[in-house]
């Protein structure tokens, strides 16, 4: 109970601080040789800098800079200068033609990159789907040429010359920023800051999920890397903090984040907002963290930081790697205006005189091109070994190769559907989170991808799978993840799970008003095509005494209006059943579902295939396609609708009751479904949900009514302000009046 | 530039550790003094924990325990400890009699609750908004209970003991969670977790904001503390690391943070998915940490802990309490199941026992109602003294006290809109960003409360004011803020800069699209009233080559199906002046900006009074109310719809342009209004937004048509994505020739 001291660790973390020159002076010149054939022999004017202005991580911490050990190395420095300026001049010159880009992460993380792609990552350029290859995320997604130029000198067909060329235009391969969607090669989609870190977490834990649960002893089959790039920005951002924390609590041992210390973001030096210590908020985090103090041309230093993350096998690393943005530019190199424009045809030129880089744009010299060249047979060399290797272990182990294989083909079992529980109208009244949860424990007995949890509300929204324990440090190859209160974050790390591997269905939950902590990361699930399935409770005033601040209102439109997501509403039973099909089947689209913390009724007519097309009939005493009203609801409003139909029945009506579990699935049918549902010849339409009007309009057409709050909701039990806000059989029954 | 070790620290900081006891074994047993007349001596169950279960902090901690001084003490410990169980009880019976909420915290937080309200805080109970009061803000809204009860023994006159009653009830002043537009002396709105020390951070800025303003060196008229109790919880929440590095970095040493390090959360311990070391990253953040370890009866340490936290001027603190949750339950203290439920009669009883309370539910004992009535007149006595005071000042310093006043009162100044640019069809086309930027200049000189800035893009988003330094540690009083990259925690701070003063006028900035980031900010300012100002630029996939990661598509919908909120997107400098009059007048609803990155024309037929009625005719050259067709655009569509309208009309159609600037303001006009501008019977309309249509259907009609994007975006050229997604004069015109 003692207060501890940090004694032994400041004893043992003494700083070998490591010059390129020797030199411990507090000014640190950086200069490189120059390349044969070439005059300059100045040092670079960019790489000069004063130390004092470097603040961050210098006055407390206790980090220790790398130790430059002997290394084997295969490549002559030369050559690597002249691939990391390959890499740099590609990036410059391909954001010059385009006019439009971010030059400065390029060329302060050519080096990095160099080694990552050409000496550490094990990949296959002419498979980039590869099982188990190493992941690499740029999570800084704006210095996305960086990436592009490593892909297409290690051979991905995905990035050609012509590509590098047709940056950031119509249709390219060479988005403004990194979309797994266009271009094989890219894990993820990034560019929204923080995101691509927390991805990171996600790939790195399906590969501490994967290794614990298939590895034997006499066989590896799950072993991989996740590296990734990040920059200030996206240490600054809430949700890498909250990935970062849980990396550190899992111990996400293969995963290596590599820090662009460059001190510039978009408004200038980082002082004026970011002073905080990076260092030491990631060991308090429980990593471990190693500073790289010169990443212009330390690749020493790089390297033996590589080594020693891999070495630490219980805590994720943070190589904090100081650079300056725009490396080699003698007028622009560490400042603002690097970061996010072309550099403009003279700065370009200046910096070719500068790097001594006398080729034409786009080119890529005969020695690099040859060098790189390795990669294509290396890499069909690596996975023809690891099918061998597949190959023994499906001998010996064919139930764990089965799943396995399931997990990194995609294909779902056949039969899988089967497993999803059925309901009669006479099944009790139940919430539909709760049979939510069996869904989920009937699921996760046929689909080995399936995993997730909550962030820290897992018995609210009822998502514990009972067979299985605690995704933790000692347990990862159980499937409940705790995510803490971590919304964002868990998004973000859910879609990388996603991406990992076609076969996983990963799915999170919290209260459905908190998806406006994790929007950024929903439509990054819906952008990437991630088919992650959102868990969301408590979806409606429905959940009554918290309030308004846990109440949605607008969330179900402001889904509704998203592209390419699934914004499903069930109304009982079948209708979760139904959702959870439609959400399994769509694997490259996420679904959201919302679920109500009070009990519903299973209602007669509901169903899975219902469910399938968006909108359907659940009950009509009409005939001919004209009954005199129809009434339209989701979720926990539908049966208010069944019941109003019964009392206007009584009274002679003829009535249809539609769920509209989905518009996104209904807007997906013939014409001639949609008008057997909707006949536009019948104008009396009434909707009910608990939720925004916003957008009913469209379905209710201009004579309808659209009944639901468009205000904020209120504190007090879920019936009275069911009854306050006017959501009653009542008022379906007058409005249906009013209108036939 | 050597690597640094902490040792000095280390040194410096080692603990002390101070028990009730004196004990200093590994096990606490921590007891209390019964009261006289009552029979129990035994000490407290649920007080007894073992040490070795809280591990965090007490392995790698430099933190040290707070050293117990020797305080002035005007309140026998008895009666302290009757107090703090007055403050438990009345919240246990209030949840017990809602038979929802968390007693769980209001019931380990009792004591710090206690020392706040009775010892600390400067406060007027019967005028909770004076202006120089020091503030409290419960991030850990759920535990709402704790500050219905000590508002209530302080006698604010918006929680009587019938409120108590009422508590999570139907138009209660006592909801679910605190809601500062519900119950005066609530300063925000929290529950949702993280915003609330998010928004302590906005309080303390404009404290120190105003004190460096105002403040004389013979008249400190600005002067109070910002108070936050936050849990395991908001520390989880990406926002809170965000807003908490920002008050490191501005060292605002008036905000003073107990973390209520309780170990639980819903889902049980916070072993689980919390294992950081939350002192280490507070202290990297820049924060002076304090950790008291008894903060279950430890009142001396309390006391200690925030005098030293005052001493420390150039640093917030985080007073890290240890505490039981559910503290003197004898059954249920120190686990999840007292964290959001009623702890049920039975455990009532036992609690009652354990405590030794013998009063009925919400019962106040005599000599703690005694003891609190002095608040009453303390703060009628504090306000009218430092009304006092700021009579002198306003004598001495007239000019500096008419601004000062204008902010506390929220008064604007006479003939302000004056200040606004207006712009001719003759004035040079430009981004609605760049007139955003001429507005905000020409504001500030009118508006002493306007101030604010961007999430590091303000040149970006063009929110500099250029007559003003930057806000920072060491020049407070300047007003252009930055944020850097931390969207969630920008738009929480605003909210508490806007709550702080009802002069005050946040504004805040970002790309449209990373809304998303900080939706949950923004929702609480609407929901709050708070009157913020959100300036979001590249506002759709007129920004181009950043590519669909950048493009809002889904924003603007997602925003008009929120309550309370305006969402404006003007489409030239007149409609940009127009919603700056708008959201400067509307003080208790905020303003969302959607402004272009790219160029636009200045539009004959547009005006900051048309602005005001959200939707009105820009041109028109038919009569009697009866176009052929109406064509409606929004912000940089305007210009395209226009350039429709003068071809169509040269074929001899009689066409009615509209802008439908902002919906909700449109909403508001009378019918007769709305007929004139949109006649019901022209149902020939076409709507034209580079944005989802979803929602326009109720606009155009079902025999409308809108021009949208119901697809992500892409990166290229701007002008090339308008084409390739049809967004085009000539598609206007097919549509309103197909139609009319």
């Amino acid at each position: 109970m003692a207060s501890s001291s940090s004694l032994h660790l400041s004893q043992a973390l003494l700083a070998r601080a490591v010059y390129l020159h020797g030199s411990s002076s507090d000014r640190v010149s950086l200069s490189f040789p120059s390349f044969s054939g070439l005059k300059s022999h100045s040092p670079c004017k960019a790489a000069t800098f004063s130390a004092g202005s470097r603040r961050r991580g210098a006055s407390t911490s206790v980090v220790r800079a790398t130790a430059v050990e002997t290394l084997d190395q295969t490549t002559e420095v030369s050559l690597v200068e002249k691939s990391v300026n390959t890499i740099r001049f590609l990036s410059i010159d391909a954001v010059e033609k385009a006019n439009s880009g971010h030059p400065g992460l390029p060329m302060g993380c050519a080096p990095m990159g160099h080694i990552l792609y050409d000496e550490i990552m094990r990949y296959n350029p002419k498979n980039p789907t590869w099982f188990n290859r190493d992941r690499f995320i740029l999570s800084a997604g704006h210095g996305c040429m960086l990436q592009y130029a490593l892909l297409h000198l290690a051979g991905y067909d995905s990035v050609q010359e012509e590509d590098l060329k047709n940056f950031r235009q119509w249709e390219s391969r060479t988005p403004g920023h990194p979309e797994n969607f266009e271009t094989l090669g890219v894990e993820v989609t990034t560019g929204p800051l923080g995101q691509g870190i927390a991805n990171a977490v996600g790939l790195a834990l399906a590969e501490k999920h994967l290794a614990a649960r298939f590895n034997k002893p006499d066989n590896e089959i799950v072993d991989h890397y996740t590296y990734v790039i990040l920059g200030d920005g996206c240490q600054m951002e809430g949700i890498s903090n909250e990935a970062s924390s849980l990396a550190g609590h899992w111990g996400l041992g293969k995963l290596i984040a590599f820090y662009d210390d460059n001190h510039i973001s978009i408004d200038g030096d980082t002082e004026i907002a970011f002073t905080e210590n990076v260092d030491q908020r990631f060991e308090a985090l429980g990593w471990h963290v190693i500073w790289v103090k010169n990443g212009n041309t330390g690749y020493d230093e790089i390297r033996a930081a590589i080594k020693e993350a891999k070495a630490v096998k219980d805590k994720p690393t943070l190589i904090k790697v100081t650079t300056t943005i725009g490396y080699g530019s003698p007028n622009k190199a560490n400042s603002y205006s690097v970061h996010g424009s072309a550099l403009g045809s003279k700065e370009v030129d200046a910096t070719r005189k500068n790097l001594g880089w006398p080729y034409e744009p786009f080119h890529v010299p005969e020695d690099v091109k040859k060098h790189w060249s390795r990669h294509v047979p290396e890499g069909s060399k690596l996975e023809a070994e690891w099918n061998a290797k597949f190959a023994e272990y499906e001998k010996k182990y064919s139930e764990e190769a089965a799943e396995l294989k399931a997990i990194f083909t995609g294909e779902l079992p056949a039969g899988w559907e089967k497993a999803l529980p059925t309901y009669t109208p006479e099944s009790p009244a139940d919430a539909t989170r709760n049979l939510s949860q069996q869904n989920l424990n009937a699921l996760v007995k046929v689909l080995p991808g399936l995993l997730g949890g909550s962030a820290d509300l897992a018995s609210s929204n009822m998502t514990l799978l009972k067979s299985y324990g605690d995704f933790q440090k000692g347990t990862p190859e159980e499937r409940n993840v705790r995510f803490g209160v971590r919304e964002h974050g868990m998004g973000a790390i859910c879609n990388g799970i996603a991406l990992h591997s076609p076969g996983f269905i990963p799915y999170c939950a919290t209260f459905f008003v908190f998806t406006d902590y994790m929007r950024a990361a929903i439509r990054i699930s819906a952008l990437s095509e991630s088919g992650v399935i959102y868990v969301m409770t408590h979806d409606s005033i429905g959940l009554g005494e918290d309030g308004p601040t846990h109440q949605p209102i607008e969330h179900l439109a402001s889904f509704r209006a998203m592209p390419n997501i699934l914004m499903l509403r069930p109304a009982d039973g079948n209708e979760t059943a139904g959702s959870y099909k439609v959400a399994v089947l769509n694997r490259k689209r996420p679904s959201i579902l919302a679920l109500s913390r009070q009990k519903l009724a299973q209602l007669p007519g509901t169903s899975i295939e219902g469910v399938e097309k968006g909108g359907y009939t659940i009950s009509d005493n009409s005939s001919g396609n004209k009954p005199d009203v129809i009434l339209i609801g989701t979720g926990s409003e539908l049966e208010i609708a069944a019941a109003a139909a019964d009392d206007l029945r009584k009274e002679g009506k003829a009535v249809r009751v539609v769920s509209f579990v989905s518009w996104e699935l209904f807007d997906e049918q013939s014409d001639e479904y949609k008008e057997s549902v909707l006949p536009a010849s019948v104008t009396a339409r009434v909707s009910i949900e608990a939720g925004s009007t916003f957008g009913w309009g469209k379905i209710v057409g201009s004579k309808g009514k659209a009944i639901g709050i468009d205000r904020f909701g209120a504190s007090a039990p879920a019936g009275k302000i069911y009854k306050e806000f006017g959501l009653t059989k009542e008022a379906i029954i007058a409005a249906a009046k009013e209108l036939s």
